[in-house]
């Protein structure tokens, strides 16, 4: 018996990648039948149901669950379900596609990676998506900008996920499936695990409230963000070293697992907090720190938005639960790491570093001081910074 | 409604204290009964029951009470409750006390505090009670000494608390009873509500446990014992500047609520930690900081041991959980505040101070570092190890 949460929905995990046994067969098959090419984002989705992340999603969402997942964040079968997962083609393609008709899926290259069975065929409203998902129907948030650029028509149905892409192999020891982590938490006797969800290298505010993670439970899943990030991020195999020399030097061994997985941030700021929580809880996890701005981008949130969606959820909607934690910085008064729930000074003692005031500093080789972030991560940015030339 | 956990035993709060405009004719009734005089401990638990805080008993316990306490730790009528609350008297004073006879309870000046209606006379297995509370039965242990000279016969029956002492007078705006910390509560909007549990000023270990509870709940209930300690134990009013200093100047306001109350500690280390979680539930606490060493004394104890014996309860013996926090230091490496959980470092790179090593600075006036205590905090001890003269 295990003492993790259940998947969400309570029954079993259902990773939707078809076995390595049978897989040669499909793709045979598959290369027979018309091909519909999936978006980054798309491709993004189509990776997490292969590993089980979105179960128990059977696959695309049709129009009914689309419009539940946007409107009242619940499924028509009245699962909570915060984001739609779409799949969208051009019309032209779509006409030429008979319902019941399976499709090979492809990535930008044109590799196979699954196959779709068309059930149902629909045009959704961007506006209404774009309002309740994103709260803005603003071309310049990047998450708004994909939908408006998607194809003009969905194609739901089941899918059979084919390949995980270069994930497995790029992401060795980083890449683990549901299944996988419920699995490590299981050997460790862990049963309160909370997931510090992350895009970034971990600065020293981000280590506080991973910290603040352990203190209270059995341990963290530092679950890093591997998918496709906005221009200006750093990119994934820079932050995965930076954080590996965090944990090395300042985590008590045992106490993080680390663990990368391939979605594409929609930067939906509280709703993506809410499916952040979700499939959390199908990697196992009981909480999710939520921080400041979770999965935001520009001004458009609140800092404590994706706090307060929280509290305006059903009781059954989730089992996995938030673990909110304020604005974190260094305080000098405080002479340590505090957050604006503990820490009742001003400003003017708080180390407060704008992201382009950091990047400014790695250009001119300032010291970035240790009180905000620490110097063995510093040192693994700065030669990525010095890389760039 | 209020969002708050219910008392102990899921009912109202019991709180014996007879109310103020029935007290006169009350205490005339007892100046005419026969007196038995209560021991500090007894008294401090007569405080107790006056105010609600061992709801839902009645008065003091009766044999099978007393047995399930110490053996299954649960009354007869199956309650958890974790340390028997008896009261004793000498066996030439019970032979004059007859089953149903009303008696005084005076305290230490011969002042009446109580009325007893005795339902039951018993004689107990003080061995039995010392190996199951307290672990032994080692006479210098604290504890043990109190049960070993109490009286030879037990009293049981229902209570009408008639006076809580010195208690309000002395300790105006921090002596708050159950009602009064849940109504607070209520008034600031709190549900998950965290104890800390304190016997000393508060240095900066002591902060950081408080802290932690700030950071993933909605306040803090900083909760000082007022009842008599051990020798060498800070007083309490000291204690409570020292907490006060410390409060107004490293807490964001209306994240900590301080009160007192009237406990003599048992130092029985964790059946001890049992008890003050379940008398928090009845101030309306959801948890309860079990640090290091919980209510324990000299070596009796594994530093953990209070942590382990919640794993041993049945999930409906409290509602109250433990927040179970490691030993926690000023480390130089982690450049802050840490925990056994948090740090990876060594006690070299760990700030440690004894209790014996902290009386000598203050004696010698050597400065006490301020990652071990806040300055602010250290000036207040000063001022009273130096009118100690």
């Amino acid at each position: 018996m295990s003492n993790l949460v259940p998947p969400h929905g309570g029954g079993p995990l259902k990773p939707l990648l078809l076995a390595a046994n049978d897989r040669q067969e499909a793709l045979a098959r598959a290369a027979t039948l018309r091909q519909v090419p999936l978006s980054s984002r798309e491709l993004s989705d189509l990776f997490m149901f292969g590993m089980g992340a979105y179960t128990p999603l059977d696959g695309f969402m049709g129009e009914a669950d689309w419009r539940g997942a946007c409107v009242d964040m619940k499924l028509s079968n009245g699962l909570f379900w915060p984001i739609p997962i779409t799949l969208s083609c051009a019309r032209n393609a779509a006409d030429s596609i008979a319902l019941d008709d399976e499709v090979a899926l492809t990535d930008e290259e044109g590799t196979i990676v699954g196959i779709l069975r068309v059930t149902e065929k629909y045009e959704i409203d961007r506006t209404l998506e774009c309002e309740h998902i994103y709260r803005t129907t603003d071309g310049k948030h990047p998450g708004v900008q994909k939908v408006m650029e998607q194809g003009d028509i969905n194609l739901a149905g089941p899918i059979t996920v084919l390949s995980e892409g270069h994930y497995p192999e790029t992401y060795k020891g980083l890449y683990f499936r549901p299944a996988e982590t419920r699995a490590m938490f299981e050997k460790r006797g862990w049963s309160k695990v909370a997931a510090f969800q992350t895009r970034n290298p971990m600065h020293r505010s981000h280590e506080h409230l991973a910290k603040i993670a352990i203190e209270i439970g059995d341990g963290v899943l530092i679950h890093q963000v591997l998918g496709a990030l906005k221009p200006g991020d750093i990119p994934a195999d820079v932050r995965v070293k930076a954080i590996d020399t965090l944990v090395e030097n300042y985590f008590v061994e045992g106490t993080a697992v680390q663990a990368g997985y391939p979605i594409e941030m929609r930067y939906a700021g509280p709703r993506e907090a809410l499916l952040h929580a979700l499939f959390r809880q199908n990697f196992g996890c009981s909480h999710l720190v939520v921080g400041r701005d979770h999965a935001g981008v520009g001004d458009y949130y609140g800092p404590f938005d994706a706090h307060h969606i929280f509290d305006t959820l059903d009781d059954d909607s989730l089992v996995i639960q938030p673990l909110k934690i304020d604005i974190t910085f260094y305080c000098q008064k405080c002479d340590g790491m505090a957050t604006g729930k503990t820490c009742p000074h001003g400003e003017e003692d708080r180390l407060n570093i704008s992201g382009t005031r950091l990047r400014e500093m790695f250009a001119n080789h300032e010291t970035v001081p240790a009180a905000f972030s620490r110097p063995e991560v510093v040192k693994v940015l700065q030669a990525y910074y010095d890389s760039l030339g």
